[in-house]
């Protein structure tokens, strides 16, 4: 298999081949997140999914990291739509980002990804063009022919697309997987799959999240069982927590309610607010007077109750880290409740999580979560699952989407392992341009792909420069000192003024400091020494050494010298 | 079982009972590390383990957490020994703490353990007072009789401790399993446990950490055969990460070492420091010529070397880090390489360590670890070998150790489950104190037990206030505004000095700020105010309203005002 060198230097690519499909990701390989593909032919361009990528902890502060547009950002009335395979944040978060600049974009996709999509646009006091399509449907968008096909995952109605131009057939699955008795009866659409492998596949573009695990997913709907068996027990209050997008998740969970005569209430903003979608497209199936308010379900008796939140990923302002804390303004946890995590444990999230788990417990609950009991499967298809796409589609060439490099890896090596030739998968991070001209793909250049941060109401200001300082403060917090010296002579007219914050809690940390900084200003203005620049690089000098041999730590040192 | 209300709020416990023991652990319980257990009795004090614990997330900049003294500071006289179950760092790490406050405190532990804590020691130039034991010894000190077991862990010569006094007889595992295969030969000792059951077990302190984990850890000379199926299919250069005090993965590593042909360098100050020790005291077999230096090994062609280095944690600073980020010195990854982290992953270092799973397969390398293959197993007894250990001792009173609250739970659980009655499971976070009287184990007060945090050469004066800051700071950075005011009319005589760290990257950010602080002091001055503090309260004001609604962040807002 071929692979990008290790530079992440831009090489810029030499102008696509006549009649060649050029490929590149602007997010989503290499991570976990912020998918998006751009597809360029024929001087067009069409863009598969818009997401967001989560920051992690070497991210402080950051709440979002879009794609980045750069690369597109010369070329918007290029492009001909943008195909959002399902509703997921990672597949969709960017779109508000992308429409503001360029409104008009053409947004295609299915009617509950519609409709997810339409909710955060207005949330954005957007309106955009929105394309509903089905399985089985075709959309034409300049020399791009789109086909859909019905694919099954952790949300209802994501689809694969299939886009066909002059270049050739490529297959893109999304986020997929193949379970075989699926809730809502919507297979991943295999036969499918193969009548495209037998009209010949050029390019297939590959989920790989899952590529390391072997074997097969567990149907969902043994999920329900397991969710019965918790619930017949349990004899006070029930919450079960899990992601506020798994329609088929929350829909098992209200079945088991309806079993044991326990009423639903919803907690958390983007469950209200999803569910009330998913039933209102006839999604999720809600029988009449099941759920109730809050205020409601508050009232009842807490055999007759049953919560679904929010907050399963230990978000610290959920609901339920908050009734971990026993700071939930309604709902506080008894002994003997029953709390149920029915859902994934991202990595990066286990302490969050864990110390929810904690704090359930200490308050007497029984928790109930995917270390536990099988109450949790995953959405992504594992290696087992890939090898089956694979023989369906039988592609001429690879290329791994959606992971990590130790993800790319695996699926390019089961890719090989199906019989696709070696040099014929290409593992192409973020950036990496790859070039599909007569029937063979190959990388032909990369293009510059940073993080672009979201920081509160701005985008893009907050760089690596301040994520770097933030750290730095972060770890060492940071002692100030300032004064004011006599524009003429450089003497100080006050003694200076050092204080620190995230240093120390001994109010007296500093008290030597402030004498080595009186030193160094007679020094300096002994020697002559005016500009304050200069004097305030000759405090940073002399603190930062006395901090470090004193202390052994590094906070940030930040001298201030006003002339006045 | 019973627990301590949810308070954490200190009431002070009644004066022990005449003959009665107690029992406070001021680290380990609620939390995994920092163990450290006081036995108190007929007015003298006995201590098993005392150990660090390392930071989360929420405690950046912290080197160490080490137990809250606090409770025993005014009774340092009264320790009769410390006994040390093991030398891992979260039993043995913060001995040199508690040495320093009492020099002369008389150290009891198994021969490898001592060896390391001698080591850590003479980094903080400490000669302490050793007293090693082996198994089947008695030690008395006091009024306590130790005698000791040996058991099963991830480190040679691990002990369990029971303690004999009017009161009764405990027994603490320390941390410990059932591998009924062990490579050494050197079983738990069940049949001794036992023994004691029949002389009638009063309190029994278990092991937690695998309590909610089902059944039997595989023995761990199963790994054997795993690494060397690994390495026979290397044609290139094997590096293993492994923790630094498995000596008896090391053992395993360096076998297969040996029947393929191999060399092994040692790479980390620790792996090479604890495997000289275990080498010297006979716990690891080191056949002639084996180990060679870095730069020799870096000489040999690279199907005869192996590398066994630290790191398997993903630590930034570590040898493996370093190589995943193409940064060491003298290692550099090739494609084709083998890396095997023959490790656990401790929750929270996720992120770390897929991080360095990522770089090294992004060059080329091939990495094979828990998630790939069984590289690794358990230290600690699951639940499956912990009801062997309650069948065994048969304890009329159960104390959990070692544990998150989850694990606690689980534990006690267990215990309830071979029959020990459920009012004599307690269940006692860190600075529970709990009596035992009349063979009843009871809650009687608690104690305040903070975290202690160690960060560069200080103890203590870090706190949750700097803290507190230093998340701040890490999450929004700071804004500072100088000034320097005419003392009595309160009149800038220059303009305000504004800047940021970790905000922004736009140089351009704070511009408005600036006018909006010119305004405000004309403000000040024409409402005749000049204390400094006033005028600092009102820049701050105005300067964190104008940052809150123009950027939607919450950097810490700084103003000095300096009066001349």
């Amino acid at each position: 298999m071929t692979a990008v060198n290790q530079s992440k230097k831009a090489t810029p690519p030499p102008p696509l081949a006549e009649g060649g499909l050029r490929i590149v990701a602007l997010g989503g390989i290499g991570e976990v997140g912020r998918n998006m593909t751009v597809f360029e032919h024929a001087g067009r361009l069409l863009i598969v999914d818009c997401g967001v990528l989560f920051p992690e902890d070497d991210q402080p502060g950051v709440d979002l990291i879009l794609p980045d547009f750069r690369a597109i950002e010369d070329r918007l009335d290029d492009i001909e739509a943008l195909v959002l395979t399902h509703g997921h944040e990672d597949h969709i978060g960017a779109v508000p980002f992308l429409l503001k600049q360029r409104p008009d974009l053409p947004v295609i996709g299915s009617r509950f990804t519609l409709a997810l999509l339409a909710a955060k646009c207005r949330e954005h006091r957007q309106t955009p063009t929105l394309i509903e399509v089905a399985e089985g449907q075709h959309s034409s968008h300049g020399p791009f022919d789109c086909e859909f096909f019905a694919v099954n995952h952790s949300i209802p109605d994501a689809l694969a697309v299939a886009i066909r131009t002059s270049a050739g057939l490529v297959l893109h699955t999304g986020d997929i997987k193949l379970d075989q008795l699926p809730l809502d009866g919507r297979l991943t659409d295999l036969a499918g799959f193969s009548r495209l492998g037998d009209e010949g596949v050029d390019l297939f573009l590959v989920d790989s999240t899952n590529a390391e695990v072997p074997g097969f997913v567990v149907p969902e709907r043994e999920i329900g069982p397991v969710l019965d068996g918790v619930i017949r027990k349990a004899s006070q209050r029930v919450i079960v927590a899990c992601f506020a997008s798994h329609v088929h998740r929350v829909q098992q969970v209200l079945d088991v309610a309806v079993e044991h005569g326990r009423r639903v209430a919803l907690v958390g903003r983007s469950m209200v607010r999803n569910m009330g979608i998913a039933a209102d497209l006839g999604l999720l199936h809600v029988p009449e007077g099941l759920f109730v308010d809050l205020d409601v379900a508050m009232q009842l008796p807490s055999d007759q109750v049953l919560f679904v939140s929010t907050g399963s990923q230990g978000e610290p302002l959920s609901a339920l880290s908050r009734m971990a804390r026993g700071e939930h303004r309604q709902i506080s946890i008894e002994p003997g409740d029953t709390v149920v995590l029915a859902s994934s444990l991202i990595p990066g999230n286990e302490n969050a999580v864990f110390g929810v788990v904690n704090g359930l417990v200490r308050l007497g609950a029984q928790v109930v979560h995917q270390g536990n009991a099988k109450v949790h499967v995953s959405g992504h298809a594992p290696a087992g699952e890939l090898l089956f796409l694979y023989n369906s589609v039988r592609p001429s060439n690879v290329m791994p989407v959606h992971g990590e490099w130790r993800h790319l890896r695996a699926n390019a090596a089961l890719a090989v392992r199906t019989g696709v030739a070696e040099d014929r998968v290409v593992i192409a991070e973020d950036g990496v341009v790859v070039d599909l001209v007569d029937g063979k793909a190959q990388i032909s250049g990369r293009v510059e792909v940073g993080h672009v941060y979201v920081d509160g109401l701005s985008v893009g200001d907050v760089g690596e420069s301040t994520l770097s300082d933030r750290l730095v403060l972060g770890e060492g917090g940071f002692i100030s000192i300032s004064v004011a010296v006599q524009s003429s002579t450089g003497r100080a007219v006050s003694p200076p003024t050092v204080s620190g914050r995230g240093f120390s809690d001994d109010p007296k940390a500093l008290d030597q400091a402030v004498a080595l900084v009186e030193m160094e200003l007679s020094r300096t203005e002994a020697e002559g020494i005016t500009d304050p620049h200069r004097i305030a690089q000759a405090i940073r000098r002399v603190v930062g050494r006395w901090v470090a041999d004193t202390y052994r730590r590094r906070p940030m040192i930040v001298p201030t010298v006003i002339p006045v």
